[in-house]
């Protein structure tokens, strides 16, 4: 490997500008067809970098940018790329050295690459992979999409009980260069079965002579082939681990998931709530990525249903009609008080939506939590109900529409905090996603309830 | 290590069942005062999960419970307490055990539990550690929170060039067990300057003689003491680290920021967005863990703030006050325009401000993102302007009061998309925010414009 001491230093600005300057260093050279210096500037640069340089390049260029790259960086390089230039690069497949690379990344980071890709091409890019790595991927796709099984890898670590420490270490050194991990061991019997679990820590610092038997944990935490991802990255979580084996039905181990993708796991899951809180619906790929008809066709959907349950407010204000031709002022106020009805429960909601999904809260202590946002909502009411009834009054000088307000205020407050911190829970019951479901049906319910309490309040102060 | 084989297949219910169920036995044996079976059943459990165990105990058992457990497991165990349980062990700190293991847990998990507790137990406490422990702990607790300083651990393995892969390998045996991690070693020259780094894996297939120098990576990928947590977490998001160092303003190592620190930081960020997306500004304390007072207090400074802006709809409506006089059903449509104007805002923000935050989006992409929005806008206005004139109509046969609401929907459904993803670019260059300014912004903005605009349409309606 080549080293260029004097690049050290300058190797660490801001990220997004190194990234810049290779680009635009890349591409000048690229431009000169001057291939041997693109080939050397890129050599202290790290994959991920190289990565992220190459998604930026004009698309003619991306290929004859990967090109020079040496056959085992290409492998990492390629591992990173996001998912439209792999398949950009694999258009030309037909060229033995993307082949081979293709053979070469982890089985998990190919499988996430095929199931990007049309069936007629991962068909064909099938029979070119060697017998072996044929093997491993079809096991990985025969599993459901998000999943242990479909996120998992097998290239990890087997030892057997009753190898010496030394001889693990050998097997460990033969292996290092071809496995995902080597930090975390695990221990099968004849039959695959996992027995136990050993870091190389324990390992290095065991005598050479030591069985493995005696020095590995037998309390396994694994997970099941069928485990969801998100409880699969929780996991990892929990117990800090640095990869958690994964185990079939008949409990033997079949791979391993590790840190590094449970951290993308966990953002991906993230944003699928917050996409959901916001009443998006995402297809799970990248912003560009998804065809603009397509992401309005689903936001419609959303929307015409917000719309129709929408049409109970309409007929509560239209059923109260005569109290705001008496009192036209009373329908200037009606969107201050069902935003912050709004806002009171999408307070209350964030907190125990996101509580729950994080595993902050659990569903044991709804009462208690829906007891502590009723107060809340108590609280914050009362002190917003005195103040918009004097603003009102300062406002338009009538204390009839003022008393109307501010009182609604307050039972709308209360109601938005009921409403916002019982319905995830409810949701989280009945199985559905809290995120996704309850802003509509706390919206509905506000809205509807709190426009009728408004004019209802306001019907009963004009006749006293 | 005592090893109980027969449990292992047990060992795996559900994470939430398992914990459930020793929590019982534990609570049953310990209100016999049966210690010796009480510290039977807790050693073929996790530490991480003995920790939610005892965090689920009455508060009068927590102490007992936690002297139950052996010292190596018991430091284990306390770095992963909440901090509130943390505390509370500690208050019996007089007691040399508890002090002791005080003295043995990771240093940045110490810091984690000094930054929480009052300036006066926090001197007493660093008084009783050892004096290494001290300096290493006031050395963390100099820089400033959330920055890689404050994270990081001063637990790293440093290895010198001229050294040999044996004599490199012996060190590492040497320490081992006191060490945050040992898969990532960084190389330093005299001054404590990084010249580079190696995995242990690289070390371990590496031959005996092999000297340091000559097997190391020399293009480090570290981060500064005062570089934000997020940017930490990223980068090492980014490459897939295990550890990244941190360096001083004279680039000297001074600690490292491992991936499960890591994992928890973003999860806290997202929780972060999440919640200031839902208008909610949270003290970054656990749900139960923050008087009722101060979250009430927080909620109604930004709900008040946002009460103030919606005085500018109010104005609007009151000056268009006689076109309601002559149509007063126009008023039942209010709640259906600015939800669903607010529905659509809030998928075009809730996308940009989460891309912006993971970085799929970059500030440069900006007019791109606006017109692919306003399209969507446009899209979903038409058909969703279609649908609810129909609707209208057949709610209420008045087919101005239908044009006018469908119309204006149209026109909310563009402006709202086009708001929605545009403000969230321009907080981001102000350095504000985006998650938590955007919403009552975009929600003012359409609110206001899109009244306006409807009550202006129908007038000019009127007048036809």
């Amino acid at each position: 490997m080549l080293e260029d001491a004097s690049t050290t230093r300058v190797l660490n600005p801001d990220r997004e500008e190194l990234q810049e300057l290779v680009r635009s260093q890349l591409q000048a050279l690229l431009a000169q067809s001057n291939y041997e210096a693109a080939k050397a500037i890129l050599i202290p640069v790290q994959p991920a970098d190289i990565a992220d340089v190459i998604e930026s390049l004009p698309t003619r260029l991306q290929v004859v940018g990967f090109r020079l790259l040496p056959k085992d960086k290409a492998i990492d390089v390629y591992e990173h790329l996001d998912p439209s230039v792999q398949e950009a690069l694999l258009e030309d497949f037909k060229h033995p050295d993307v082949l081979e690379i293709f053979d070469h990344i982890s089985p998990d980071d190919r499988v996430r690459l095929l199931d990007e890709l049309p069936a007629k091409i991962v068909r064909r890019l099938l029979q070119h992979l060697s017998a072996q790595e044929r093997e491993a991927t079809a096991l990985l796709l025969g599993y459901k999409s998000q999943t242990a099984g479909r996120i998992m890898t097998p290239e990890y670590v087997s030892l057997k009980e009753e190898m010496t420490v030394a001889q693990a270490l050998d097997r460990i050194r033969q292996i290092a260069t071809t496995i995902e991990t080597i930090y975390t061991l695990y221990v099968t019997d004849a039959s695959r079965h996992l027995s136990g679990t050993l870091s190389l820590r324990n390992l290095l610092v065991a005598q050479p002579t030591d069985i493995i038997r005696d020095i590995m944990t037998r309390e396994v935490i694994w997970v099941h082939t069928d485990t969801d991802q998100e409880e699969v990255a929780r996991t990892i979580q929990h117990y800090d681990f640095l990869s958690v084996p994964v185990v079939d039905s008949e409990q033997r181990l079949v791979g391993i998931v590790t840190v590094d993708d449970v951290i993308d796991i966990l953002e991906d899951e993230a944003t699928e709530d917050i996409y959901a809180l916001g009443g998006v619906q995402s297809g799970g790929d990248g912003y560009f990525r998804t065809n603009l008809f397509t992401v309005a066709r689903k936001r419609v959907v959303w929307l015409s249903v917000l719309l129709l349950t929408n049409t109970l407010t309409t007929g509560v204000i239209r059923a109260q009609e005569d109290v705001l031709e008496q009192v036209v002022t009373l329908a200037a106020f009606i969107p201050l008080l069902i935003d912050t009805g709004g806002n009171v429960g999408a307070q209350s909601s964030t907190v125990v939506i996101r509580g729950l999904s994080t595993e902050d809260i659990r569903g044991a202590q709804v009462w208690r939590i829906i007891g502590r946002e009723a107060m809340a909502g108590i609280l914050l009411g009362a002190a917003l109900g005195v103040v918009v009834t004097l603003w009102a009054y300062l406002l338009q000088g009538d204390w009839l529409v003022s008393i109307a307000v501010g009182g609604s205020l307050f039972a709308i407050a209360v109601l938005a905090a009921v409403a916002g911190s019982s319905l995830p829970f409810l949701f989280n019951l009945m199985k559905f996603d809290p995120a996704l479901m309850s802003a509509p049906f706390i919206t509905t319910a506000v809205d509807v309830l709190g426009v009728a309490i408004y004019l209802s309040f306001a019907r009963w102060l004009l006749q006293l």
